[in-house]
C-alpha cells in the first residue's frame, strides 16, 4: 500500500513537471480571463504578491492521482462562499453534500435585509442544479454548533473524504454589532469549529478539513513585511530556533473566532493526527460563478448592506445606485482581495492537495492581490463620475496600513488569480443595477460600531465628500482625473 | 485627580522601598513559614527560578493607596481554588461576592467521585465563616456561561472593583475524556471567558478581570530557556521588532481553552481598554489555607482521583493509603508547583495591582518551583518507604522536558513563595490518612486518555514497579536511599 502511494506520488510529480498543474486543476474560466476592457489599476496599489523562495513544494501534499473525485461535505454550503464553491466543486465530478442550518438567511430576517439578488429556499436552489446540470447535491440541515451527534452521525454514514468548513458567522461588523452578536460570534464559530473536530476523531474516519479562515488572522499593519503563509520561523527563549504560528492580531470577535479555530487546528493535528489546511483569504469581491450563470434561481448572494457587504461589493453598489461611495476614515486601509470564482477553485485546490498524515496544520494564504480602500473607491468613482464620502471610521483598527502577502502555495499549485478586472467590476455593477429596485439604500451605512468612543464618533464626525468626473479617457499613467474635491460638510 | 494619584503612587513607591512590600501585602502564614523538618529537595529538582532584570517595575501597576480594599466578585468561587481565595481575601478586608454554579459538584456526581475532604453546602460553608470571623460572603448561583443578563445586572448593581475569574473546567484529563467532556470544556470555558468579558463592556463598568491561566499554555519542552511572563520579543517578517505573546503549545483540550481566553483578554484589551490579569498558574498543592483551617465546615476539596487529582496531593494521598504512587511514562514530565497558600497570596496581589489603564494584558507566572515527577514520587516514597508504578502514559506528551520559568515579577510585588515543604507534605499526608476511610482507591487511576493509541498503551503496556525503604536517616547528599529496585511486571 505504502508502495502504491510513493509511485502514485512520483507519478503525480513527473505530471506537474510535464503538463504543469493548471492542466490537472482545471483551467480558469475564458469570463474570468478576459480582461474585456484595458483595465488601469488603481493608483498605490500594494505590491503584489507570491515570490516562489523554493522552501515550499507540493511534496509537501499527498494528492491521489487515482482518485481525484472527493466525497465532500459542505458546511455552511447555502451561505456566500459556500454556495458557488458547493457547484463548482459538484460540476468538477466531486460528490458533494452540503450541510447548513440556514442561519445566514435567518440573520438577514434579524437585520431586515436581504440579498440584492433574490435567493431561492435551498431545496429549489438545487433542484434548478438537477435540471440544469443532472448532477444532485444531497443537503441535510444541521446545525454544526447544536446538532452534535447529528453530524457524527452523518459522517459516520457518509464516510466523506473532506469537510469544507464554512460554517461560521462571517461578517465583522455584525460580530461586533451589540453583546448578542458577539456572544453569538464566539459561541456559534468556536463549539462549531470544535464540534467538527471532535466529531471527525468521534467517528474514527480519516476526514480532510478545509477550514475558510481570514488574512485578518494576521492583524494589519503589524508585521513590517511580506506576511508568509501560517508560519514564521523565530529565535526563542534560550536561543531554540522555532516556527510558530504568526502571531494573532484580531481586529473584530469575527477575526477572533477565526485565531481560536487555527489554536484548535493545531491541537488535534498534534493530538489525533488530523489532517487540515487552513485558508486565510481576503476580502472576497464578485457574485456569480460559471455555475451560478446557468440559471436565475441558482444566483448567489449579493449583500450590500453595513454588516455583511464587504467594501467592493458595497462600492459597486453605491456606485450603481448612483449614491457616494462610503469609505470608513482615511481609507487608508490595505486589503487583500479575492474573487468568488478564484474562493472555489482555490477550495478545490485545496481538497485534492490534502497535507499528509503527520504534516503540521497546512496554511495557504488565499489573496489575489491588495489593494488600499481609498484607492477603489477613487478608482470606481472617477470611472462612473460619482462622490466619495469620508465617513468617520466605525471600527478599532489602525487609520493607515501596509500590506504584502505571500501567496506562494497557490501559484505552486496552478492558481493563476483573477485581479482587479474591469470586465468582472462591471459585470457586479449590471448585477446591482439589475437589481436596484430590490435596494434599501440606507442600510448600506455602517450600523456596527467597535466600542462606544467610535460610535460617538461616526454620530458626531463631519462627512467630506470629494467628487468625481466620469473618466471618459485615461491619463497617459492611469491615474484616474479628480473633477473637484469639496471641502469638509455636515451630513 | 491625576495628581493626587501621582502622588499617592509616590507614596506607595516609598513605602515600598522603606518597609518591603511584604509588610504591605501580608506576611506569609507561620505554618507556611516554618520549616517543621528539614526537607531535603528532591534530586534533580529543575532550576528555582526568579531572575530580576530590572526590565519590569511595580510602575506598570496602578495601585491605589487609598483603596487597597476592593469589592470583588470571585467567580467559581466554591472551587478548589476559589474557595480558600475567597475566605483569605475575606480575612483581608475585601469585600467578597462569590459566584459560582456549583459545577464542580456536579462533575463529582457525574465521575462517581466526591472529595476526600467533606465539604459543606454552599450555604453551611458561608454561616461558618460568618460565625468564625463575622464577615459576610455573599453567594449567587450563577452559569456565566448560560446566564448571561443575571451576570450583567449583577455587575450592574454590585459595580465591583475586580473580578476573580476561576469558573472553568480546570482539569486536563476530565477535558480529554471524551467528546462530551471535550465539548463541554471548550463551550464552557470559552462561552464563560467571553460573557464576563462582554458583561463587563456591556455594563459600562471599569472592572479589572484577574484570571487563572495555567503553565501548560507555554508548553512543556518547546522553548528551550528561560520561559518569560506572556510575552517574547521577535523579529517580525520584514524586520521588525515585536513583543508577541508566548506562542501557545496547549498539551489538552483543558489547557487549550487557556490559550484561546489569552487571545479573548488581548481583544477586549485592545478595543475596549479592558485591564486584565492573566495568571499563568502551575499545578497546585496543599489543601487548606489559615482560613480553611478556622473550622471543620470551611475544610478546603482534596481531589485525588485520576481526573481532578493532581499529581503531588495523589501522591500524599497514595503514600497515606499504602499503595503504590503512580507515575505516568518514565515519569521525565517537569512540571511547575506552587502551594494554595501562594495562590491567595498572589490573586490578592495581582488584584490590588491592576494594570494601568491603556496597558496591554498583564501576564505573571504564578509558580514557586519547577519539579520533575519521577522525582517528586521517588521522595515521598523513600520518605514513608512506599512502591512508585509507572505506567504507560495517558497523555499525548514529550515523555521528558526540562522546564525553566521566569516568576520575576510576583516576587517584585512581595511575594516569598513557598517551595517543598516537608511540614506543608505532611499536613497534606495528615489529611490523606485522616480521611482514608472515604477514599476510594481505584479512582486514583487514570481513566482519560488522550488518543486511541494511549488508550491501548495503557491497557497492554506492563508496570513496572520500584519499592523504596523509609527514609529513617538522609544520607549527606540529602538523596534518597533507593531499598530494590524490581523489574518490570504486568499488572
Amino acid at each position: 500500500m505504502a508502495v502504491l502511494r510513493i509511485f502514485l506520488l512520483i507519478v503525480f510529480l513527473l505530471a506537474q513537471t510535464t503538463c504543469g498543474l493548471s492542466s490537472w486543476f482545471g483551467k480558469r474560466s475564458a469570463a474570468a480571463k478576459g480582461n474585456r476592457w484595458d483595465v488601469s489599476p488603481p493608483r498605490q496599489v500594494a505590491s503584489l504578491i507570491g515570490s516562489a523562495d523554493g522552501k515550499f513544494s507540493t511534496s509537501q501534499f499527498q494528492p491521489d492521482p487515482q482518485d481525484r473525485r472527493k466525497k465532500v461535505v459542505v458546511l455552511g454550503g447555502d451561505g456566500f462562499c459556500g454556495w458557488p464553491t458547493s457547484l463548482y466543486l459538484s460540476e468538477r465530478g466531486h460528490d458533494v453534500i452540503i450541510v447548513d442550518n440556514l442561519s445566514r438567511r435567518d440573520i438577514d430576517n434579524e437585520l431586515g435585509t436581504s440579498s440584492l439578488t433574490p435567493i431561492e429556499p435551498i431545496d429549489k436552489r438545487l433542484q434548478a442544479w438537477k435540471e440544469v446540470t443532472g448532477r444532485d447535491i444531497k443537503f441535510v440541515n444541521i446545525d454544526v454548533k447544536q446538532h452534535y451527534q447529528e453530524l457524527v452521525d452523518l459522517l459516520k454514514k457518509e464516510k466523506p473524504d473532506s469537510i469544507v468548513h464554512f460554517a461560521e458567522q462571517r461578517a465583522a461588523p455584525y460580530s461586533m454589532k451589540g453583546a448578542r452578536q458577539k456572544r453569538y460570534t464566539i459561541d456559534n464559530n468556536i463549539s462549531g469549529t470544535h464540534n467538527v473536530l471532535c466529531a471527525i476523531v468521534d467517528s474514527g474516519l480519516d476526514i480532510h478539513v478545509v477550514h475558510l479562515g481570514t488574512m485578518g488572522v494576521y492583524g494589519y499593519g503589524t508585521s513590517g513585511g511580506e506576511i508568509p503563509e501560517g508560519y514564521i520561523d523565530v529565535i526563542l527563549p534560550g536561543g531554540r530556533e522555532g516556527k510558530i504560528l504568526h502571531p494573532a492580531y484580531p481586529g473584530s470577535l469575527y477575526h477572533a473566532t477565526k485565531c481560536l479555530d487555527a489554536l484548535l487546528f493545531q491541537f488535534y493535528n498534534k493530538n489525533d493526527g488530523l489532517r487540515v489546511t487552513d485558508l486565510h483569504q481576503g476580502i472576497v469581491w464578485g457574485t456569480n460563478t460559471d455555475q451560478t450563470l446557468k440559471d436565475e434561481r441558482l444566483v448567489n448572494r449579493f449583500d450590500y448592506d453595513g454588516d455583511y457587504g464587504t467594501v467592493l461589493n458595497r462600492f459597486l453598489m453605491q456606485s450603481a445606485l448612483g449614491i457616494p461611495l462610503t469609505v470608513y476614515g482615511t481609507g487608508g486601509q490595505t486589503r487583500a482581495f479575492i474573487h468568488i470564482r478564484d474562493t472555489c477553485r482555490c477550495i478545490e485546490l485545496a481538497l485534492i492537495n490534502p497535507p499528509k498524515h503527520g504534516q503540521p496544520v497546512e496554511i495557504l494564504n488565499q489573496v489575489a492581490e491588495t489593494l488600499r480602500v481609498r484607492d477603489l473607491a477613487e478608482m470606481i468613482a472617477s470611472k462612473t463620475g460619482g462622490r466619495v464620502a469620508y465617513l468617520a471610521n466605525p471600527r478599532q483598527e489602525a487609520p493607515e496600513n501596509e500590506l504584502e502577502v505571500s501567496n506562494r502555495k497557490f501559484r505552486i499549485l496552478g492558481l493563476d488569480p483573477i485581479t482587479l478586472d474591469e470586465g468582472l467590476l462591471e459585470e457586479v455593477r449590471q448585477i446591482a443595477a439589475k437589481y436596484s429596485h430590490r435596494c434599501k439604500a440606507d442600510s448600506v451605512m455602517p450600523k456596527s460600531f467597535w466600542n462606544t468612543r467610535r460610535a460617538v464618533d461616526c454620530l458626531t464626525q463631519p462627512v467630506k465628500e470629494t467628487r468625481y468626473a466620469r473618466a471618459e479617457r485615461q491619463s497617459p499613467s492611469g491615474t484616474p482625473q479628480k473633477e473637484q474635491r469639496s471641502g469638509a460638510r455636515g451630513r
